[in-house]
């Protein structure tokens, strides 16, 4: 049997990933996050297209204390041999409550387009969109926060970005006119949230839906190498790791 | 019981990373790699620290049909819906035997280097090394490749863009030396692999030997983007992780 | 803050589990199947009841060559020091596609008997519930097998035990009638997997169905053992993980 | 390519494991814990080795919360759909600190035996063990329990067990001995934990020290069963898993 694939062959003197020669065209001349782009896209990204990618990156790789980066460190605590392990279990968490949403919010963008998109302005697919989820009792992926109150500082820095580098495109209007006719119906801010505008700005960007959550995953893994920088800065006695451990054996109550 | 950490903090307008301010400083700044720097280093790269470092993550993000991307394509046909897993999967063997030589590399370097450094040159200081190992019968971290013989094209690259951004130090050095004489003691070429590379090239930059292999596992969280899209693009029935599912059922023999 | 718990609880010459002296009730007098009994019922399981479980959970712990103990097998490669990572990344892929059905299966059937239950025989039950399904063109859970045709040996087996111990109840009785019906509809035999007799003696042993995939996770874990080993006894060179890889380095065909 | 197994293969109507047959042999004869047996050395255990088998599994399947089952339900908490992710993410820290030393434990006896074992008494062998340990300046593997003190409950249970099924052989009487030349030496009680008296039991039972840390895995892969029930009981506000993480939100102290 053949295996047969774009992503990359090795020969002796040669590495090739998506048509591209490794050593000659990417190693010093694309970022990591650019890596990522080539296997969504199989192409190199433009100049304005890696900025976009690596601003997106970098803004939800790093969430201090998280379910996440709290598993990796008790991870680590059990297995410091095994970094890979501690990286992985800080991953294994990134299901469809918290990172799932990029997703959610690009299918829903994109169904109200092609529904909806053919003869109506930006300002009245988010309202088809909004009435339909309603109708159907459906919640608004990529709305609320529970710290960003009533703004998400991302959410308008990487909206910014993407103006100043032309990819806010149609997604991005109709997330933010869902945002603002959202808020006129409840009466009250409710805040778009990073995965909501990461989510238009990668529909934007022509980024798959399916393949969003893998973007954010593998951010996610470079973040956590802060966590486990700590931990070993910190030694095994100090770690956050050990004292979560020692704070539950101290704090819990046995019900029989 | 308080936590206390570096890495981040959110509060509802501002978002802080090792004293950035995440909106203000990074987003849009900096690219997803130097999140990993400022994770170690608890400060932004410079700009070549940053180039450096992407081409390094660049260069071990992706290596085709690896024990490690089989997992993830064996996990996503099973899994589908938790992408994560997938991922999780993937790092897992970056264990002792392919990823763990960096940070055994960076280990023998400076080890010799602190026990021999003071009165010798690198070139004496890579023959102690050698001799030292020969004694006690421990293999060469970072040397031999099944596929690049005699030389891996990504450790040229990846020495000649240290050199331009002046992180061809000691380390390298020696690396380089040890190579040179390990091949004349062997009387054959043996590959100073791109593992090896990095190692010293790391170690030049004052990374911490702990902390590369989790920038090897996030490097490869990046990689593992590609395979997954391969897999969502074949289809399952086409997926590689299907077809070698079939081949396994087509091709075990019990052995009773 | 306190956390309360009722799974367990240490002091210095006791443990509690579920209300259980650990050391005077639980070890030397239940099996470990029986811990995951005590964990989704918060009761030790009757003699019979250990008997059924024990005997589902060895039919689906071990399966030879799947996505599964293939990851297993992979990830023990790589980092042979970590047997947990090679157990967690055989565990992974047990989502949707395979082991996921247990659940879809005995909602299916407590939602036809709290929708029909009331007024109708088991077989009128099993046609309603055949009806809604077609109507709405969803898939059949439970059904189906690339293998075991026409006839899984492991359902026949199942439910045997289920009738001599008393646990083929009404969820049998449908999830049998539902597959009489549906061969005659359908014009041809299709199997009635392992996957879908569990789910419904589970059912009828009163096991929550959110709770059933972790039992066959758990199940799968003990399988891995013996993949495990026999990477172990192999050694590397002879390793499935190691040949496997091999034969891709000498059968991709790189698509540029 | 062929691949070689004795652990499993299936045909339409049979399904073989290590030379039984699944249906007619295992199935309603065996425990789970059997199956792990089965799959370390190739045959069904005796009455005797299975009773003692699951009495060791069920002694360390459940430790209440510990760094494991934390990450499990923090896992939990970001990925309810997938189970099986909890699962691993709760596996993954099983290195070194924790489960490894029951491994060590065998080791250190089997490599006591195999240098002094043909011309002295378990008393000799245990203090030439305990001589040479102290000479290199290492721990002792097994000893020692943050809460069980002096006495690990278990311990004392486990090794009743064995002397009545036939399984306190020459490795539990020298762990035994070392244990009180120890407490002599040291003019202290150091606990004999339960991972040192399993360590010595298995030994006993002729299972290789590799395999032993894949059963402690298995083991607590059953045990995380009654953590993800709990949480799903709880429902998310109540959860362990989204107190916890209210709890760092909190109690963090960022530091500049």
């Amino acid at each position: 049997m053949k295996f047969e694939t774009k992503v990359g062959k090795s020969h002796p003197d040669k590495i090739f990933n998506h048509g591209y020669d490794l050593v000659e065209d990417l190693i010093g001349n694309i970022t990591l996050a650019d890596m990522a782009f080539l296997g969504a896209k199989h192409r190199k990204p433009t100049e304005r297209e890696s900025k976009m990618l690596n601003a997106i990156m970098v803004a939800i790789c790093e969430h201090g204390f998280t379910p996440s980066s709290i598993s990796t460190r008790l991870t680590y605590l059990g297995a410091p041999e095994a970094v890979q392990a501690a990286v992985a279990a800080g991953l294994l968490g990134a299901g469809t409550v918290y990172l799932g949403a990029m997703e959610y919010v690009a299918e829903m963008l994109q169904d109200g387009t092609n529904k909806h998109g053919a003869d109506n302005s930006s300002s009245e697919i988010a309202s088809l969109i909004l009435n339909e989820r309603e109708d159907k009792g459906l919640q608004m992926p990529g709305f609320g926060h529970p710290i960003h109150k009533p703004v998400d500082p991302r959410t308008v820095k990487l909206f910014q970005i993407a103006q100043e580098l032309g990819f806010y495109k149609q997604n991005s209007e109709i997330i933010n006119e869902i945002s603002r006719q959202f808020n006129e119906r409840k009466g009250k801010s409710i805040t778009l949230n990073a995965i909501g505008a990461i989510g238009a700005i990668l529909a934007d960007m022509d980024i798959d839906p399916k393949v969003m959550k893998s973007f954010a995953v593998a951010a996610r893994a470079v973040g956590l190498v802060a966590h486990i920088v700590e931990e070993i800065e910190s030694g095994r006695k100090n770690s956050v790791g050990q004292k979560l451990f020692d704070y539950f054996e101290e704090n819990t109550e046995y019900q029989s």
